[in-house]
């Protein structure tokens, strides 16, 4: 049929791969259980990697040993390390031994989940995996699971979903076709700003997000919420969706999700839950409580790549109206067409291909098993507390807000030294010069390499941020975060360490 | 400083991970050179994974010996094998050997590559491997890359900058902004569903896109580009962005993308060009006049996950504008404030989150050298150029496409028996039985597990795609495809073999 084929070139080099393959798994063990042999932060400057790394590709191929080289030689150097136990900023996150083996598994299937055929095996998993989360986070069956990458994903999921159910003639005809009237979308002053970036890109404008005002616990106040719907319909604005947050990202603070439940029922709004970060908490007993009335809402999102073990990225979205999700999005081109009636998972987003995330959350539920998370996830709590304790016991530091999961908002206020401004007494005292020995403090304790901590602004003023979250933390590293802390506020302030 | 701690939970078992792990590179390592031992298409219905399954998570953690038994026993036999070397459906994919190690890696290290001092190394690796494809690829150094997840993201973000370009009062005050006037996004009849899904998803309404007719080979036709552009102007509609595709998904056709761009410059369009599949072709001399033009666009999406041996996912956007990108998208909340003055790369589209993707591109660029990338390349355009011409020569075959890259459109037109039906000599007999013989012809062609054929609709025929992509995939598999699709069809008319 052919003459015979002119020499093809050779494929990759499956030899090489299994030996330099057991190298990094080692390498890989050894980095999971030993990042502590690196600073948190690299110290590195803008550049440097860029500087370190040829200008073109090669044009031959090389070999693992060389790039491995470069590995170790330029990238290792200039990593953040999440994984290390003393990384307590943003949310801490883990990329544990069970979802490492996965993520490896699935990079090799290559599997595409867009339609149940391209991967039976990833699209029902994924049905079984966020079936087990949903369980375990005590959420009834209406609930539907389906897994984007981020919770930016979700949330615009969420909304997109929202503006289809409010006005399903936007799918076809656009924004135009609500002649001028504006939709609005509410959220605390506290709301993830995933919230902003989707009203944005779905045509709605950032200034169809209603920030509502929260009470001193940074909490949403559902009374200026329905005051705000009100006034929004008497000027004749059609209220959409409500983003309410178990565990916002500044304070963990958990908006009032039984009072605002309600009023979305009232108003016949959406009521999306954001609990991105805290959401895995629900399977706590002593949690429950902050989950009221979330299991009225109409979608949620719970990111199992924060708290939940599993390496970046995995959100879990549950909907009870999923089938507006597909309403909004469903779109069978000819090349796509199936047969078999199953379930697609390419209806349910904009993302036309998928990866097998299942299998991490999947193998990191069966590994840790429901007892072994609850238990980790106590002792992050446990941990937190412990140092919320020890900043509410010492006279020149103060808390900014509760702890109700595992993060820690505080800064130093010395009632001594230079930087003692605020008048004696005073729980606010107006000074700049109090942030600046707070970033100074902040500066001092990272540059440890032995601990990162993050911060956030409260009231407008500079606030520092431990958040709990690595698998491996113990109290032995927050107990160290608190003395490098300590010591660097002493150094700044001239007084005996605490 | 406290009471002796509690006994902490254990964390993940590491001498576990470090012997399963290797237990893996091995299955893995067998996988990717051995995928021929599984069918391409599982024998699997829908549900049979989820009730093999238990329905809730366990309470206790189990060993890694019990995970991977019943992932060997239920989701191996659930797989959709695309790394099989008779995979010719959609576009075919590689999860190459180097790309799978650089996931291991990625997974363990977990970067969140937000900000550039959450991850030097990923948000600097970025620029580079970026750098290094934007040259292979002919590029100039106008364009600016960022890595998203899917083309479908990548297309999402062309279309918001454009948006954002051309009324930039949307971001602010929403659609109403626009005072009842409609956007306009063209693209030809072939362009891919993410198109519509964006123009949905942006809040333009899927009437928004215009969908230009094609010439007989499936490309756009530039005058009546024009023609549409101008009839809306005229009709009060603001023309905002064209999206021109090289190498459509149906038949890989190639939109005459330098008149177009002519007309988008003059118009003072946004041109966005689509090469998801194709794009790594202009890498070689051999395709390069099929990109003539592509230069003048605003932005350029190529997905090394498609054709680039790159695991799935990795979509790469350039774009001339990257500051209309930002423009759009910039948000930074005072949990993420830094002051490095680095280019942090959450300012570039609306996920926050961002996995270490560049180093499966970096790895892959340099494992197989720009030159051995490029004889890959010409290898599968080879095999299926070798396709065509064995269905051009076949009396009962018939070919529905030019084959420009690696993709054959054809399907039968038996000029005997029962499915003969259109007149002899007719090149587009319109009868639905010979759609139903091409679908029985597919079922059968599949049925075999040694080769998987995908479908499309052109001119409202069902038409068989065969795609050459994999890294593996030989002239000998290619040979096996057309004996398979001979037999079958063969076996459905009667006839003996060709």
């Amino acid at each position: 049929m052919s003459d015979a084929p002119p020499a093809a070139p050779a494929a990759d080099d499956l030899d090489a791969f299994r030996r330099h393959g057991h190298e990094l798994i080692d390498w890989v063990a050894d980095y999971l259980g030993g990042a502590e042999r690196y600073p948190v932060l690299p110290s590195v400057a803008p550049g440097d990697v860029r500087r370190a790394l040829p200008a073109s590709a090669p044009e031959q191929g090389e070999t693992y040993a060389a790039i491995l080289d470069d590995f170790e030689r330029v990238l290792v150097p200039a990593l953040t390390h999440w994984n290390h136990p003393g990384f307590f900023g943003y949310f801490a996150i883990t990329a544990s031994a069970p979802g490492v083996l996965a993520e490896l598994l699935s990079a090799a299937l290559n599997q595409q989940a867009m339609l149940w055929r391209t991967s039976p095996a990833a699209t029902e998993l994924e049905e079984v995996a966020l079936g087990w989360l949903r369980q375990l986070l005590g959420l009834p069956e209406a609930f539907e699971g389906v897994i984007y990458d981020t919770a930016s994903i979700s949330t615009l999921h969420a909304l997109a979903a929202a503006r289809e159910a409010i006005a399903p003639e936007v799918r076809e005809h656009g924004m135009q076709a609500l002649g001028g009237r504006a939709l609005r979308v509410y959220g605390s002053e506290q709301a993830h700003s995933s919230v902003e970036k989707a009203v944005i890109l779905l045509g709605l404008g950032q200034a169809s997000l209603v920030k509502v005002p929260c009470d001193h616990e940074f909490r949403m106040r559902p009374e200026l919420l329905r005051a705000a719907i009100e006034t929004d319909r008497r000027a004749g604005a059609i209220p959409m969706a409500v983003v309410a947050t178990v565990g916002t990202t500044s304070t963990t603070s958990v908006d009032p999700v039984a009072a605002i439940a309600e009023i979305c029922d009232e108003q016949r709004l959406w009521l999306h839950v954001d609990a991105a970060y805290a959401g895995v908490t629900a399977m706590l007993p002593s949690c429950r409580s902050r989950f009221a009335g979330w299991e009225a809402a109409s979608s949620i999102v719970v990111n199992p790549h924060k708290w939940l073990f599993t390496p970046f990225d995995l959100s879990a979205f549950y909907c009870r109206r999923m089938d507006v999700v597909r309403q909004a999005f469903s779109l069978v081109p000819p090349y796509l067409r199936a047969s078999d009636g199953a379930r697609n998972l390419m209806d349910t987003g904009v993302q036309l291909g998928r990866r097998f995330r299942a299998l991490k959350l999947w193998m990191v539920l069966r590994h840790f098993g429901a007892s072994g998370i609850r238990a980790h996830l106590e002792e992050h709590m446990r941990l937190a507390r412990l140092f919320a304790g020890w900043v509410d016991a010492h006279p020149d530091m103060e808390r900014l807000a509760p702890v109700p999961f595992s993060v820690v908002c505080f800064r130093a206020v010395p009632t001594q030294g230079p930087a003692a401004a605020g008048a004696p007494g005073s729980r606010w005292p107006d000074d700049a010069a109090l942030d600046q020995l707070n970033e100074r403090l902040l500066e001092a304790v990272n540059a440890s390499g032995e601990v990162f901590l993050s911060s956030t602004r409260l009231h407008g003023r500079l606030v520092l941020r431990l958040a709990v979250g690595h698998l491996r933390t113990t109290e032995a590293h927050v107990t160290r975060a608190w003395q490098r802390v300590g010591e660097a506020l002493a150094a700044l302030t001239d007084e005996p360490a605490p």
